[in-house]
């Protein structure tokens, strides 16, 4: 570069200035400074690789003829069945002194922010057949993990008329390889950064086996076979008992570092949508990938049909009277259908090594901190 | 087609099926099932142009070097700093009996959803120069028309080192041709399909001027000449009165349905940010584009960039404690920059020539209903 002219635009004042020049500050000191890391190399880098994932992701849908529908962020249900939602509320109450429930609320409903748009992209499933939804969603968890934000992004996809986990783990796998090889071509220097200077030092070997591998294919009860030939975990093994961070990561280290499909988890670990495996009825249609560094990051399953299935699991939650739109889908022309959510957050992780959720967001949201 | 074979795969009872066949029902008929209106070929159709639309959005800014950001939708800041927020609070409360503000609070300190990402988005054209978000965006107004909706998307889009609000301006101009163009490329059964049976019979035409005709420009103050000289409008046309719907739409028909973008308004109709205009200082650069039908789509600035001016703005408003961060971006090498925002769900209102902007997302919420 030959400079003719220099113009002074505005000036800055390197005393008071929090980023020093030619200092490498850690991750952890410009995580104060939100609305001025995106001047350093490394968090520009990290800005650059997430808009190219944002994009190729879209594309990898796109290509494959799925429509991106914008699920609700104002929601009246919950998805997950569980607790950890953030209520929502007119900041000028509606009418405090009202006795009637309704009027207390500006949407007659007491609402929440999404856990997860999969009920209502199973609603489009039955219009549109394929269809994907890549936004915002929230858990009020109050937990300070590397792992968990408050407010964080899922890539979730619904597929009608299949019957098989196999063609949905397909959909997981290409996606990752593919959106992985393509943020490789287009941002070189900004991966090799992370590379070089942030990821651990075996992360191209794992990389190269995100990408070259066909992924494992177990079973949860192989899964836990292989767990209890090995002491020393602190949660138990049984059949039954939920995978937990430690059981994931030996999981995949087993597999010599290939990411892991499990399979066929007991119903009693999945939510009432979970279809049955109808010749294994104790367990259901539900898989979950495991990722080398991070564990899960995808999760899915095939999603029950039936009609009377359905509400004969939501009957046993008592919660059939608030699905009702849900049972609705199945009563009116109900197909086999399955699908799947990815956190992005996560997928930049496990791609650049990156430690720490809080550094691949712009503004990460956890608990006592809301930045801007 | 030529079927070789018919299997039923479920069964649809019509006499209880709210949608009827060879029935067309009404928009607001169909509102009432969210989750079932997806199936009919309007909405399946609308649902086809949005994805379109979102996609090329996204690649008209791609295309232009843009960055894309997620700016937060949790926030702690109050954009427009204007009232008409949905609060958050975590379901189960944090510590409703703590005596300190801080332990009430799952971020310590109140927050909202986002009615703009605007000033974020600032925040990122320092460090990345074109910076764009594309994401909901949240109301609390109680009212209920056909151009207001409590959850809505919104296209925005910083711009480091321009001065001139032309440049803004072409951005805009060439988003809205650009998109629109290939929307009727990619769509064109859809788009034909509301054309014929939805929008007013002479949507085709203003979609010409829209897609052929440079839009025209014209100063705030030129604008009241031109209301001034017409009786029987309901509200005052004085100047430093704001742009009502009724003159809006008057000043599109005066210029014959050609797209009209109004600059330089008086100081005390925009926010705090907005530029002083040096040769008028009792105006702003700001910019409203207004469009046939819709009235204004777009809104932008050239922000104020200038530490002492806009410390000067918020101190008058008592507001100089909140924006701390804010004016930092303006310590720490300021640039002039400039941006804007357009409401996605109006765009397709534009567009397609729908009445009524609840009909053009797939869950809409506004007062009194919040579906699925």
């Amino acid at each position: 570069m030959h400079a003719t002219d220099i113009n002074m635009i505005g000036t800055c004042d390197s005393e008071v200035y929090p980023i020093k020049v030619k200092t490498r500050h850690s991750f952890e000191y410009l995580r104060q400074y939100p609305h001025l890391r995106c001047r350093t190399n490394a968090f520009g880098s990290l800005l650059r690789v997430r808009n190219a994932a944002t994009m190729l992701i879209h594309s990898y849908f796109q290509d494959n003829s799925f429509i991106h529908i914008n699920t609700p962020i104002i929601t009246s249900n919950d998805c997950e069945g569980a607790g950890e939602l953030f209520k929502i509320e007119p900041e000028k109450q509606v009418d405090e002194s009202s006795e009637s429930e309704e009027c207390k609320h500006f949407f007659d409903v007491p609402v929440y922010l999404t856990v997860s748009g999969q009920l209502q992209l199973e609603a489009m499933a039955s219009g549109l057949s394929k269809v994907y939804t890549f936004g915002p969603t929230f858990r009020a968890e109050n937990s300070q993990t590397r792992k968990h934000l408050a407010e964080f992004y899922m890539v979730e996809a619904e597929v009608a008329f299949t019957q098989s986990l196999e063609d949905i783990m397909q959909i997981m796998e290409g996606c990752v390889k593919c959106v992985t090889n393509r943020i490789i071509e287009q941002c070189p220097h900004e991966v090799e950064l992370f590379h070089k200077h942030v990821a651990a030092s075996n992360h191209k070997d794992l990389l190269k086996k995100i990408l070259d591998k066909t992924y494992k294919r177990i079973t949860y009860s192989d899964a836990i076979n292989i767990l209890q030939k090995k002491k020393g975990f602190e949660f138990p093994t049984q059949w039954g008992c939920d995978l937990q961070s430690e059981h994931e990561k030996y999981l995949v280290k087993y597999f010599n570092n290939v990411p892991v499909f499990v399979t066929d988890y007991p119903a009693c670990l999945k939510p009432f949508y979970a279809r049955d495996n109808q010749d294994s009825p104790n367990t259901v249609a539900a898989v979950d990938l495991l990722m080398p560094v991070i564990g899960e990051l995808f999760g899915g399953s095939l999603r029950e049909e039936r009609l009377d299935v359905l509400q004969n699991n939501l009957t046993t939650q008592g919660q059939a009277s608030e699905y009702e739109w849900y049972l609705d889908l199945r009563k009116h022309g109900s197909v086999p259908h399955g699908g799947f959510g990815m956190g992005f957050e996560r997928f930049l992780q496990c791609i650049l090594g990156i430690d720490n959720i809080k550094d691949t967001i712009p503004f990460p949201r956890f608990p006592h901190s809301c930045l801007l």
